[in-house]
């Protein structure tokens, strides 16, 4: 934590170098900037935040802050999981929200070019006013800044077709630690000369650096999707359908699972409970298949619809389903998808302990048949919610707090089962953060996923691009 | 270069370490094994080389090296056209070409799992058979190592539909310049755990280590394929051709272009000069286009036809093409394709100087547009011959040396003429090496396409990773 003198002659520095309204210590503001959405056992603390509005101006306030020695913690959109923008011990916040342009769009070489500020909503936006797709998609993109998705790899819920956030990132305009200011890659799908830059500083969470602009690829939207729910008996029957459909040759673009209980809180915070649900008969597992539709028009659209029938009706001959419904329109099939979508939303107010993990897909039967039992044996008074993205290996496990344990002791006996949740995932080669990061939050678990060398090379690399550690310093590994 | 009493106890050593007939002396095999296909202006030296059998002979031989004070260079099959696998100053050659097996498929995940020295043909072998694809496909892939395509990151002729050989890497088992061998990533579609160390060693030419094993991505194939071959007028037809098929919603999987010169060639090396070519009439430019039919069946091929063959009367019909044959089967689409691919070989007995570059797609009429005239002024006894993947901006320049022109006075005028091509390159935004690497061919035009801060990271990256210089010294750039 920086002394009080060192603290004001920063800010009349910093004032003077990008100006009074740019510089923010006012405390409510401050404590606004200065967290991401988790909120942990760590302060919020931040000293000073900074909303600079170009790129020198951050290369100033970085070059400002080596000088005196307090370090920088960059946020976005603020919407991480993590606390990876999250201010503990004194930090100055570079804010990126006015640096919130969309500078380019090249049609033809289907690029994007924008300041880190844009969100990503706004990057989908662009892309579509020039009839093209940029095809991360995923609840927060509203809020979530694509400096921050690029800082945290975003995911979301067509990662089985689209891939995560790395694979769209062809270029990058970052402010190193030391102030100096690189472009790395460009617009170029292809481009062997030498070490792959770019893709260190994404998924890097702003310890390497601060993502200030990014090219970014965009792709052909398909015409239509078509979007069916099925019912399905058990765990290794989501899997075996999984595979089927995918096998089949179809443009698969998401393959979501929930269960009983999942639904059961969507139609509960929908004030529908015990309400007939979607299909005939309520069913154990429901899995939500969407398939692209390439070509415009209504035969395609009916071709495809014609294509996923089928090959659900042989599904359903082999015993992987019980009863689907493919929707007809496209209000039919917002409705299926918010059946999945609105499972988060319709938890929150049971305090619900996440866990965000991934593991090979043939694991996944493995785990969750294993998994279940030992929440059932350890937390008896626990209920658990499970749903996410299959064709990842992708699972969100959700950890409900019964109204008779006190919130203290809940958090408690949650970090204490975490271990029991993350030696299985690492016993079945899995990963103990699919999506969301390490941040503060998984830092100290961090061991089950990555060996001791790959710490340890993680670690060199952060000492050679940050030899200061003053680059959102304790974020993915405990500071020094 | 090591002294002879360094070298002879090294060679004693490595017998040692992993056994006499793992040790190669003998010059004329020593020569065989110390160079790929590029041959240039550099002696090709190598002390020894190794073959070991396992990642433990590997890690003792970097470790004996290192004691030593011995640099080594990696060798695979070695096809690559930079120079990246010539030993040039007593090093010791580490040939990974006894580890050539691949360990294991999971089909429901559809990851697979090889040693190094594993043909690219034999992985795609390995995922055929268990009905899966290994999408990455060029010229040499039946005798280039796995690792050799990893550490080259290598594209081909499907980069447009799959990107380059980066986006199927999931994890490496590398050993470090250390001798330690360090596991990065694995099977896993979604692993936010920490900075990407897999991409690292990626593109990077086995200067920042030695790639042993690999854990690779494998996707669905396609059921058939639909292929076209166009005639069209010039150079911004191509690429008017090109977003008109994109845009349309079909499935492409490649789009390739070449010049008349390039079919001209091609019908002599096959002794038909001067016959009709595949279309009615000659144009000045040809392009092959391909389409993927997701589902089987005679039903899904025809419907992809007619949708083609639609797509390409409209662009008739807005000038893009003057004339068009749609492959009516297997054979015929062969016959298409080997007009594009043979390119290469007929140019054979012409001692061609090549470039491989890259442009944002919207830049390649005017590169062409200038290129040509270029050529045409400054090189009056020069063909040139243009082929390339038009949809990832990557071109294939090629000038043949007349017979009149001696190839030592021809090399010398080329080396000048490069530098001509790779301002033009640099001012337009491209990349001097859109496939093939750096090597030691490029290294001094690196610039062109890096600017001083991204060398000036990528050469820490390299003192970080191999502080003693000693893996693959001089590669990307020079040592020291």
């Amino acid at each position: 934590v920086p002394d009080a003198d060192t603290l004001a002659r920063l800010r009349a520095r910093l004032r003077d170098l990008i100006g009074d309204d740019a510089v923010v210590d006012e405390p409510s503001e401050l404590a606004h900037l200065g967290h991401d959405r988790c909120r942990g056992e760590w302060p919020v603390a931040p000293a000073l935040a900074v909303l600079p509005r170009d790129t020198p101006s951050v290369q100033a306030v970085v070059r400002a802050c080596v000088e005196a020695g307090v370090a920088m913690v960059p946020s976005g959109g603020r919407t991480g999981l993590t606390g990876a923008a999250t201010a503990t011990a004194g930090e100055v916040v570079v804010s990126l929200a006015r640096m919130h342009r969309v500078l380019a769009v090249d049609p033809v070489g289907m690029t994007l070019r924008c300041q880190a500020g844009a969100t990503v909503q706004a990057v989908c936006e662009a892309a579509t006013a020039h009839g093209l797709l940029y095809p991360i998609d995923f609840a927060a993109k509203g809020s979530a800044h694509i400096a921050g998705s690029i800082a945290t790899n975003a995911g979301g819920i067509r990662v089985l077709r689209y891939g995560m956030t790395r694979r769209w990132v062809m270029g990058l305009q970052v402010v190193l630690p030391t102030g100096e200011c690189i472009e790395t890659g460009g617009p170029l799908k292809k481009d062997n000369t030498g070490y792959d830059l770019t893709g260190l500083f994404v998924g890097a969470e702003g310890t390497l650096g601060l993502v200030t602009e990014a090219t970014l690829e965009l792709c052909v939207p398909p015409a239509a999707t078509v979007v069916a729910l099925c019912a399905v008996p058990d765990d290794p029957a989501i899997v075996a359908l999984f595979t089927a459909v995918r096998s089949s040759g179809l443009p698969l673009s998401a393959f979501e699972c929930f269960d009983e209980r999942g639904l059961h809180h969507v139609q509960a915070h929908r004030g529908r409970a015990g309400e007939p649900g979607p299909l005939e008969a309520p069913a154990p597992r429901y899995v939500v298949v969407e398939i692209e539709v390439a070509r415009p028009g209504a035969e395609a659209r009916d071709a495809a619809r014609a294509s996923l029938t089928q090959v659900l009706t042989q599904a359903s001959e082999a015993g992987a389903l019980e009863d689907a419904v493919v929707a007809g329109s496209a209000r039919e099939a917002a409705a299926l998808w918010s059946l999945r979508e609105d499972i988060s939303e319709s938890l929150h107010s049971h305090g619900p302990h996440k866990a965000d993990v991934s593991l090979p897909i043939a694991q996944i039967v493995t785990f969750l048949a294993r998994w279940r039992p030992l929440v059932a044996q350890t937390l008896p008074d626990v209920e658990a919610v499970v749903f996410g993205h299959v064709g990842d290996g992708n699972l969100h496990l959700n950890l409900l707090r019964p109204p008779s344990c006190e919130p203290t002791d809940f958090h408690r006996r949650m970090k204490a089962f975490d271990r029991e949740t993350f030696e299985l995932i690492a016993e079945l080669g899995g990963s103990i953060s699919a999506e969301h990061g390490i941040g503060l939050l998984k830092r100290e678990h961090l061991h089950y996923s990555r060996s001791a060398a790959e710490l340890q090379l993680m670690r060199q690399l952060k000492a050679t691009l940050d030899p200061q550690g003053l680059m959102n310093p304790g974020k993915i590994f405990a500071a020094g």
